[in-house]
C-alpha cells in the first residue's frame, strides 16, 4: 500500500499541495485500519459529526503545513 | 472544488492571510464533507459550542502559521 | 470586523507578542460566532472548564509561536 | 497582569527555558481566567486526571518548543 | 526496546519517512505500554473508532512533519 | 526538581533524543502532578486506555520535533 502517491513531496501549486494533504491523511488512516467497510463506516462517522469534521480538518492542516514547507510556499 | 482561492498562499497582509486560514480551514471541510445542508448542521453545533469553537480555532491558527511562515510573516 | 489587530504579526515585546497571540485567537472566535451573547455563554463555559482552559491555551500557545517566529523571537 | 515574565523568550539553560513554558501556559491560563479561587479547583481537576494532565503538558510543549527556538536550541 | 529503527532520521524517499513516521508512533505506545496483550485491544479499540483512528493519523502527521525536515523534504 | 535531565537537548543519537522526549514529558507531567501516588494512578489510567496513549505519544512527538531541531536532525 502506497503511503506517499508518487513518492514525492514535490508539487506545482498549493492546490495541488492540499490534495496531496488529504491523500496523505487517508492513506496513513488506511495503513492503521485497511478494511474497506470499516473504513467507509468510520467515514461516515467522522463526516457527520461536528468534532470529527474538524479533527479531521487538523490533520490536513498539520499535512498541510509540512507539504508547503517542502515546497517552499510556491512563493 | 477549489481547495486554495488563487492556489495561492501569498497574500497582502496579515488581514488577508487570516482570511486565507479560514478560508483553507472551511474548503477542506467542504472537501471532507461536501453537503451543504450537513455542513450547515455541523457548523450551527460547533458555533454553539465551547469545545467545537475552541477546536475550530485550533485549526485556523495552524493554518496561519503555514501562511504567514509562506509570507515570511509580511515583515 | 477586524481579524488581525492593526494588521501586523510585528510588535515590540514577547508581552505585546502574547496579548496578540490571545486576541488573534479571540477575533477569529468571534469570526466563527459573531453573536455577543452566545460568545459570553460560551466564554463562560471554558473559562471555568478543565478541558476548556486548556484548550482556549493551546491555541493561544500556536498563535504565539507564529507571532514569535515573525519577530525573530525579540533576540 | 504580566504574561511573559520579564518580558523575554531569553534564558540561560534549557532548563530556565522549560520553567518559563510553565510560566507562559500558566499566566495565559490566568490571563483567561484570572478568579484564583476557579483557577484553584480547575488546577486540582486537571492534576488528577490522566486527559487533564496530558492536555497541560502538550501546551507546555508547544511553549516549550517556541521558546528553545529562541535561544537557538542552547546549543 | 528501540524507539528508533536504525537509530537514524535519515531515509531515502518520502515513502519510508511516511512509514518511519508509523514506526516512531507505535514504538513509542510501545514504550509506554509494553504490553502486548494490551496493546492488541488498545490498537483494535482505537482501529475501529473514528475519533482514535483520526488521533493516530495527527500523531503520524506530527512525526512526519519532524522526518520530512530532517531530509530536507526529499527535494 | 530537574525539568530538563542535564539541562541540555543535545545529545548523541535519535533514539537518545527520543528517550530524552519521553524524559522531557515525564518529568513536565510530574511538575504539574508531583505526588507519586497520583503519578501511578493516573500513569495506570492513559496506559490502557486509547485515547490516553495517543494523547500522550502526541506530546511526546512534540517535544522530539523540538529535539531533532536542536539537534539538527542528527544529519
Amino acid at each position: 500500500m502506497e503511503l506517499v502517491p508518487n513518492n514525492t513531496l514535490i508539487c506545482a501549486s498549493p492546490e495541488d499541495g492540499r490534495r496531496l494533504a488529504l491523500s496523505l491523511a487517508m492513506q496513513t488512516s488506511f495503513a492503521i485500519q485497511p478494511d474497506d467497510h470499516v473504513q467507509k463506516i468510520i467515514r461516515d462517522a467522522y463526516m457527520n459529526n461536528p468534532d470529527g469534521l474538524i479533527a479531521a480538518g487538523h490533520v490536513v492542516a498539520i499535512e498541510f503545513a509540512t507539504i508547503a514547507a517542502a515546497n517552499n510556499y510556491w512563493r
